[in-house]
């Protein structure tokens, strides 16, 4: 067999050196393993099923270092996962006296689904708080830009007016709601004990530390798993959910959701910042390896590439809800790298996110330029409604197409043409022409928005 | 052009002829647009935008049926939406008087995106309706079989002991993680209105019908924002959603949630239906056109059907929320086919779980019987947990091992041969071999479960 | 139950009314099970193994039209495939004397294979045509701008100069692999005969007709397969593949490939016509509900959308190979849909990049003058080439970085900052700082790829 | 920022540790970007573009394995690619009188690219090798079981017989598809050489070695490509393909096909060793960290799980094909990761197949009994056949009928059923209802099957 190899992220400088990559790295999850199999030994000493020693023991052995994950990874193949080598570690490192309180009663999955849960966790925690840093950053945007006029654009053509203030609330607005489902699923992540086929019948036979050797009656198991979940800081679960995998879906959801969000704003910094467009420009720009002058949006990118990705993940992890018997063969295997790389992409993501919003420029010359490309057409939308009291409807519109082909053709403004026209001398045509002055309701919608905490 | 084709769901067993599919078709869409812009022109009246008459024209002729949807798809093609045929033919349908009132400052997506959401909300009725009809059924089973005791399976081999009820509990918790779902979302449907470019800048240039010629002061759009989300009985949005796409992004992830659990279902009963365990079976089984003697399971082949494809219809909508500017050109034409597919995929597994449940046949004899096809071994980590105390654990385990190998060649029950051990002849070896007597906590799981409403 | 609905397209301008919707119609999928049906009759009549006359009763019986598709639809539901239903109706079309030799021996999936293969090679030579009209469109757009410079850009960014004509000839020759792709699984696709579980076992206790009551040894089963995939016009299959997916699996990735070459043209035409850069333009832009100026990339949005779409239902088909058994309980159904919508999106996207390519308006001085956007920094990298024999290395280098920031911050041209430079007065300033001159292999690339038949 | 962290395949029991894990790797990823450096300078010192000398330079540093993945991983964060602090450390190590020629004329894509076809073929290689493992274990399976009856299932229930070999020939025969289709992808893997642009322009301005100061005309650039490509081991590109993405898009294609052809044979696996089929077991099944007893069929389990992923994970690549301009701000970033996941994954599903298949125990006695297992309905449609010449069909299938579901209700075999029935007492009822006798063409179909190599 090939020595194990291992990755450092060389392909993943969206995620790589990130806080999400090192809470969710293989010695994070290996350090969420042994924290799931101290909590249980540590809630069955709390409930006179092991020996407070016991727990001790298999505490202090769990933090103690000494398990090597390429080894574990190695010996995961056998049985198709990482308990269980983890475990045969584990009992022989605690030693003879208590070794065998270690995952007593339990299954590979309780463990390994509670370590997810606690990696999940611990990774939400911190895109939370970046999230908090990207909205807070578009908030200052959003307020600073409430007037900047800028061409909104459809379907890649200038429609009318916008603000830059409005944009950046709306951005602001998909954050929020990203920041909501993740807290929503963050609160809600349970622990898992169901033991071998999810009935915790194990735990019914074990006899009370203090009792005689004689087991008395079917022990109640919930304040077991009450106590193992709030070792573990983990939401106490209603029914032990081994093919019941509402919180892996859960977490899909929400993460796609984030990675989503986070995208639409990537992908919008990214048409801003088209060399022919320039509105907007990242605040440090990324190098390139051949051209000197380049200054690439790589936060935007990156972001982008995790967008495109995120979708798909999530998808294989709606799909393995589809999970036959008491624990399928494959559909709960398919789940664990999927979530890693979505908790990790959308880590990322997140931590770019702050960089990218704290640090954008934004050129609001370059966006009221722009505004007069269409040399005012821009605005015809108002000019149907404007003209259509003065002129009459058609007539309205048959001047407006055809005067929309003048500008068109003579490259002449339509204020202009427009002014030729006798019967609209009385009207403001350059007040009427302004995309400035045709934004809506743009600085009431972004004031609104921004009440949103 | 060939003549536009009409499809009826010959390829759709899954969801033809179910309420859902009624609910989304293209008749359905049509309705649903119609509906939009009446509500439109009413909010307009409601607020003195316009003449109370113009309202009821509208409405009534969109209420008329006089749209040809073939006619509407074939000119679709042209703008890329079906919107814009509709309102030359809707407005042609309103006459001159009041056909200027039709789609007046709306834009094409204002009123798609309405009407998405209006047939969304219409189909998730009914799927909640048939969420909590298959719950219902779960529940009857669940209690039923509290303490039916069936091999637990993992890696689809015999593991422990549980019961018919616990399986049963724990569907019917992932249908009411379900329906919480998409209730959730249900709720939370927005209507849409932003205008060309989503400042709702159009609505600002409208005089008051009562007024002068001379508009007043920009219109405060929210009154009129409101009025229209009230017409439709949708959610008032805090902004235009054109290219903030939660409430698709919700509603793909509520959806595949929803496909996923009921598809949880239809592999289990997949799995036990089969020849050989023929533990339950489909209330009408489904015929066959080669063999007269098959009784098919349909409804659970078409639940998990549409559990494989509905993961990724959600992952094209989740990718669609990255949509450029302020309309994108594609991630917006992405959502349409692929969000109906996902409604209509869930509306007819929902109509198929409800038979599949309550018409669902459990053989409890038969689950009995499979308990003992391991010869007593199904139930070994009890007998590792009882005889560590009597012989010691290594000595347990090791006796188990060989007792278990001894199974394997000779056939014969464990408790037979455990009862050939000196050491254990105090020990009752039938009760504690009896797979029933090692169902654990599954009973007080399933009445905890069952609490839930 | 409701009345089944049926759609006409209202959701989809990519592929509404093109040839393509009319081959994958439910209508097509009829006349495609009919001929199946019809074929396999025939094929027995060629062997003996059926009167001639049933061949012919149960031809003009398939070719009758006497079949109600939303009917057959409706009844598909029981057994859970439309097979079953259409059956029982040609039965009875053809008759109490032949109506035994309807559908004799095989089973619902011998047919409904079949007829998706007809569907796809019928939809598959319409593609294979556009194609061919797009490649040709593109030859001449790659011949007209071999040498009609524009900005190269990455990252959104200016880098180096290139050509519309590489770029054309780029785009074409994704349309070749795509068209290559197509043709080898257009040439493979096979028909499908294998009775109840892929045995043909129903074949082979058939009498010959001419011959007595008492069937012969089992009959090779082989010729059947051969006369059935000729009436076909189908491939002859090695073995029946009910569960060994490949010509679905080759049809998804060949599918998903040409979308996504598709997709390439079109966000390319989408960025370029863009207002701010305006290089191309569709021949014949959408309109818009709401602004009378706008002239949309319809056909390029449209096929983007189709774009976004296609990965996913290719997964899902891909995700269907894991079938079990002899016909899986989900998998094989899980196909249906999201195959046809495959062919027909990229029907629908092959059309349009038909009309897309033959209309497209390039603005060659357009590109020409973006070429300046950066002043001259476009060709920085050329610049550090040239500059290193004469001032060394590290001093162009050091040169080139102080010169770009003043391009940046005095908005002068490169060259003229450059020609400041005493120890650069021998040089061509104006040649090396002209971005048409450095175009470097692009015009040979374009004829190269132009070879490319 | 937090240290790198390193992921040894703790989660990934599917391919951790395996051939294609190391071929995989960060360190993989890392030769291979330094073989294509040194290719690079290679390939022009060849043609007299950079001295001899300098060409070794590269080559020596390359191999000097001075280089850190963590420091490139995350330095790459900057510029968004690992191949800008590459070129530095080469570069450096180079040293100043030859590190010029280092990455000279290229771009960070060309590099990239190239590195990714090598990690390619040098996986596909091995992936090939255990493919030819497993087709020829899966011929030694076939033609051992060629006769081995066994209930052909569909829809999960018995429907006719089939064999064992047929079965087995008809996986090998996906695996020679896969084989198929990623020997011709493996063939085609081109080198990436474009510079900046897809130009090739910096090559063009190089003046050749031996030459004096003045550039001569625009160098050919084909030579290079050429030479390149050769030094490589890799096809020569027509074009450079930065946004054609042809070669991505055909290995996911190829690797999506082969994990779904390796997932149809571990489904069914999965299927015929539950406990209560148990017609095959793995050659090692895995163990359980809870029960003693339990041998899982972990193999099937993870190849299952790898076919779970590998279509989402080629949607991405597929999407990715709609690459915008001369290099994309996203899509090419997000080709990276998936793309090594599914050769990887890809690379240890093939090695659990060689495994699985070479060690399948198969019991032909258990498919015996299991042929019994309907009371002899499995032969129903033979029945039906054989009993309408002597009835007439009508009397034939009405008897048929009754008699069914007289097996059901009084568990009769259907023989002892028919026997009672005077109009049939001439005919060989053991054998008419003898499944083993009606298997059709299965064993005609092996023999064929198998002639394919």
């Amino acid at each position: 067999m090939p020595p194990v190899e291992s990755d450092a992220g060389l392909l993943a400088p969206g995620w790589t050196g990130s806080p999400a990559a090192a809470a969710t790295g293989d010695g994070a999850y290996l350090r969420a393993l042994l924290d799931a199999e101290a909590a249980l030994t540590r809630a069955q000493a709390t409930l006179g099923l092991a020996p407070a020693e016991a727990a001790t023991a298999v505490t202090e052995a769990a933090r103690s270092g000494a398990f090597d994950v390429r080894s574990l990874a190695e010996r995961a193949r056998g049985g198709g996962n990482p308990v269980i080598p983890l475990v045969a570690d584990l009992t022989a490192a605690v030693g003879t006296a208590y070794g065998p309180y270690v995952h007593r009663g339990a299954t590979s999955q309780d463990i390994l689904d509670t370590a997810t849960m606690l990696v999940a966790a611990r990774t939400l925690d911190l895109v939370l708080a970046d999230l908090g840093g990207t909205e807070s950053a578009l908030a200052g945007l959003a307020s600073e830009h409430r007037d900047t006029a800028m061409p909104g654009r459809t379907l890649t053509q200038h429609a009318v007016p916008t603000t830059f203030g409005l944009k950046a609330a709306g951005w602001r607005s998909l954050v929020l709601d990203a920041r909501d489902r993740i807290a929503v699923v963050r609160a809600s992540l349970p622990a898992q004990l169901g033991g071998a086929a999810g009935t915790l019948a194990a735990f019914t036979v074990f006899a009370p530390v203090t009792g005689g050797g004689t087991p008395g009656p079917p022990v109640d198991t919930r304040p077991l798993v009450a106590a193992y979940s709030r070792e573990l800081g983990l939401r106490d679960p209603e029914l032990p959910w081994h093919t019941l995998r509402t919180p892996i879906a859960d977490l899909a959801g929400a993460l796609a959701f984030t990675a989503g969000a986070l995208g639409k704003i990537a992908v919008d910094v990214l048409t801003l910042a088209r060399t022919e467009i320039a509105e907007v420009a990242e605040g440090s720009g990324g190098g390139s390896s051949a051209m000197p002058h380049k200054a690439n949006p790589v936060r935007s990118t990156l972001i982008a590439a995790a967008a495109r990705r995120a979708p798909q993940l999530a998808a294989t992890l709606y799909g393995a809800m589809a999970a036959d018997d008491e624990r399928p063969a494959g559909a709960w295997h398919a789940e664990w790298e999927p979530l890693r790389d979505l908790l990790r992409l959308v880590g990322g993501s997140a931590r770019d996110a702050v960089e990218l919003t704290r640090g954008l420029r934004v050129d609001a010359d370059a966006m009221r330029r722009h505004l007069d490309l269409t040399h005012g057409l821009i605005v015809s939308e108002r000019l149907a409604a404007e003209l259509a009291p003065v002129l009459g409807r058609a007539r309205a519109k048959e001047l407006l197409t055809r005067t929309a082909a003048r500008v068109h053709t003579e490259g002449r403004p339509l204020a202009d043409l427009l002014a030729e026209e006798p019967d609209l001398k009385d009207l403001d045509l350059a007040d009427l022409t302004d995309p400035a002055r045709y934004t809506g309701s743009a600085g009431d919608l972004t004031d609104r928005a921004l009440e949103r905490r």
